[in-house]
């Protein structure tokens, strides 16, 4: 006889801190369990209590690294980290995940550091709707801050943005001048911004650039933040109590501006919308008999109608 | 008194493949006209005229540079060329495109070029809603290929997939290995890898680490497309027909597979659901009296639900 999950029980040894009820917690946001609305229910009054931080970088300016002495900082003044690294989920992604977990050993038998790797494929909206779950998950666990690291320039670090209270660009000496910054799109999500592995040649200019080009940006507004640049050497952990320190700046920015609330509201607002339209969606596929989407489809693409007349169809059948 | 815009005539203008009404057209779909419907409903016997190129790849791999000596090389053939530049929308974009179109100067004077840059930010869906809509302007005013052209790693590459029949991913020496590119998730969505600035040190191995990889991902069925890894130096266009020839020899196998027509039902199928979802959307917000859903979002912001309690709510009011 398959043993029924027991809820509450889990959620009571997660909200205790044990490691493996967490873990198991996520698992169930992961996999979109049945259970997920209840779970999230029990939660939702653990909703805000952590310092949520987000990382993003393109692919090889160390972010794992950046992630991992951020942990190593924070556990030094006793605080209860999690961390969600949320990769793009990719038949490739075994390989690309073990990296991550070298680079992580170090916190892997620290029972006060929670490390959980997610995929972020497969959600509509990407990140926004499993992240924030997980994230509730490890703030219910006393996890404080939430350090949430996520590949990649463009779309998906707009939406990490969107994920959290704090966000730190990381860039690295040659790969991010201004103008290529700028044309990724990522000036005006950072918070702070980390010149990483800056005992290279070109940081100097990199952190220059970068400043040049966030101060264009400013709207010079009294009391707006003023996102730093800072140099750092992740993998010898040089600069990082200034990161923390500007973290923490930020954080204290959020409170009393009252800017933390408004994020806070327009991330609960995403993840509404997102539950809202995957289950308006759900909807699409079996409008009338047989696919209906399918069939429109099939007429847009061979230029019997267009997408607009097909769209009109699809939201008649399931809005009434 | 204003004049009413002459859609008809336009169409008929760009048809002819007039660069001005072309410009107009796509300003049209840029700005979400209300005109858009009827423009599409116009147009929607031209979808699949053209083989529809993506090019994609992190920032500062060369993607305007090879961008602009493949529209060389199609030129050189009498080939008349569209060339879509989706770029995050952001207040220094400015900046950027400038880049672009120095790069993409040679061509600004050809009649037979079509170039424009493009705002991905604030459509549902990123690129989802806009750029099928240009690429159908593009395709009824005879260009065939076209190119779009988007930056970034992660959810725009994924995007830009989406909308390709034939998808190049574009990496550079020491910026792609093998794992960074399995992690940034790209290997799945090429169908032809280039390595450009081939003349710089470690492009072979680039080169040899994807190839590995790619292999890793096969699945080995009969008659399954194995992409390329082709090594251009786009600057001096080397390697550029190599590319022409392996673009070529992938749309003839969309052909003869049925694999195209299983990739444009799919576009429009993900158009359709994008123009749909955004007609729901849309209604969020003026639910019932007030914003209903900004005060849910305050009420899983404080605590007091949860996200799928508030969605329940906005869902119910909308489909009913």
């Amino acid at each position: 006889m398959p043993r029924v999950l027991d809820l509450d029980a889990l959620v009571e040894r997660a909200r205790a801190g044990d490691p493996r009820s967490v873990g198991r917690l996520i698992t169930l946001v992961e996999d979109g369990s049945p259970r997920l609305r209840e779970l999230m229910a029990a939660l939702s009054d653990s909703a805000g209590r952590a310092h949520v931080v987000g990382l993003t970088g393109s692919p090889g300016v160390g972010k794992s690294t950046t992630t991992s002495a951020l942990v190593r900082a924070y556990r030094a003044t006793g605080r209860r980290v999690g961390v969600l690294a949320v990769d793009p989920s990719s038949p490739f992604s075994g390989g690309a995940l073990l990296g991550d977990r070298i680079r992580m050993q170090e916190h892997a038998t620290d029972p006060e550091v929670f490390i959980r790797s997610m995929a972020s494929r497969g959600h509509l909206g990407g990140l926004a709707s499993a992240t924030p779950q997980a994230v509730r998950v490890l703030e219910a666990a006393g996890c404080d801050p939430v350090l949430v690291e996520t590949v990649g320039v463009g779309q998906s670090e707009v939406e990490v943005a969107g994920e959290a209270d704090t966000t730190i660009v990381l860039l690295a000496p040659g790969m991010g001048d201004g103008i290529q910054a700028a044309k990724a799109g990522i000036l005006e999500i950072g918070d702070v911004f980390v010149v990483n592995k800056a005992d290279r040649d070109g940081a100097d200019q990199t952190a220059r650039e970068l400043r040049h080009m966030i101060s264009l940006g400013m709207s010079g507004e009294p009391g707006a933040w003023r996102p730093p640049v800072l140099k750092v050497v992740a993998s010898r952990g040089e600069g990082i109590d200034a990161l923390v320190a500007a973290l923490d700046e930020h954080r204290g920015w959020l409170a009393s501006s009252g800017m933390g609330d408004a994020r806070r509201r327009q991330r609960a607002r995403t993840e509404i919308q997102g539950i809202a339209l995957a289950a308006l969606q759900a909807r699409f596929g079996g409008v009338g008999s047989g696919d209906v989407l399918e069939a429109l489809a099939a007429d847009v693409a061979e230029g019997r109608t267009d997408a607009f007349t097909a769209a009109d169809r699809i939201v008649a059948s399931v809005a009434g």
